[in-house]
């Protein structure tokens, strides 16, 4: 009787037959980490909570300072890095920048990790 | 006629009334961001991407490193990033390291980013 050993010569080869899926392409790839890359921060992924469970899912610098207990230049620097990721949008009404999330931004980024973007 | 102005004392504190919704806390963000910084990156993203859509999900280190077209050494640092994030696992079987999803880690971070976790 033959028993097959997970050492055998087919075993080392066993594994690697090639899947047939390509895989996520390298544009994608960069462009969803730069996403990923700007919510991967605690301060950052607190931002976006905020913003999104207020009223109209927009709220203004000082909305987001004081419940997080940071400096204004500290927050503004931290949702300038959500902006120019394209996750949300500023729009300065009278002496207050208000911030939204971008629609679709965050749902984008769930479906890439679930396979259902 | 009085013209209410944008920058009228009324205007400059009618921003801050608190939303009443708690900020994420600090714990969950600190560990939400952990996750999504092991993901945000082209090549762990790639290689998530070729994992999960492989047969039962699982993959052997030959299986990513030949379609990324990196080296193995940096293929093992990238996967050992994302199984201390809790992202993969790795199961040793004969020669070959398997990595595999760890089941609903992606649905989780997908749903703290849509709110439906």
């Amino acid at each position: 009787m033959t028993i097959a050993m997970t050492t055998s010569p087919e075993a080392l080869t066993a594994c690697c037959t090639p899947t047939g899926e390509p895989a996520m392409s390298e544009e994608t790839a960069s462009s969803l980490a730069a996403q990923f890359k700007a919510i991967a921060d605690p301060n950052r992924l607190r931002m976006v909570s905020i913003i999104s469970s207020s009223e109209n899912a927009e709220a203004c610098v000082c909305d987001i300072t004081e419940p997080l207990n940071l400096g204004q230049s500290t927050v503004s620097h931290h949702l300038k890095i959500l902006v120019d990721a394209g996750v949300l949008t500023r729009e300065k009404r009278g002496v207050w920048a208000y911030y939204s999330l971008v629609p679709g931004a965050l749902d984008s980024l769930a479906g890439a990790l679930t396979g259902r973007s």
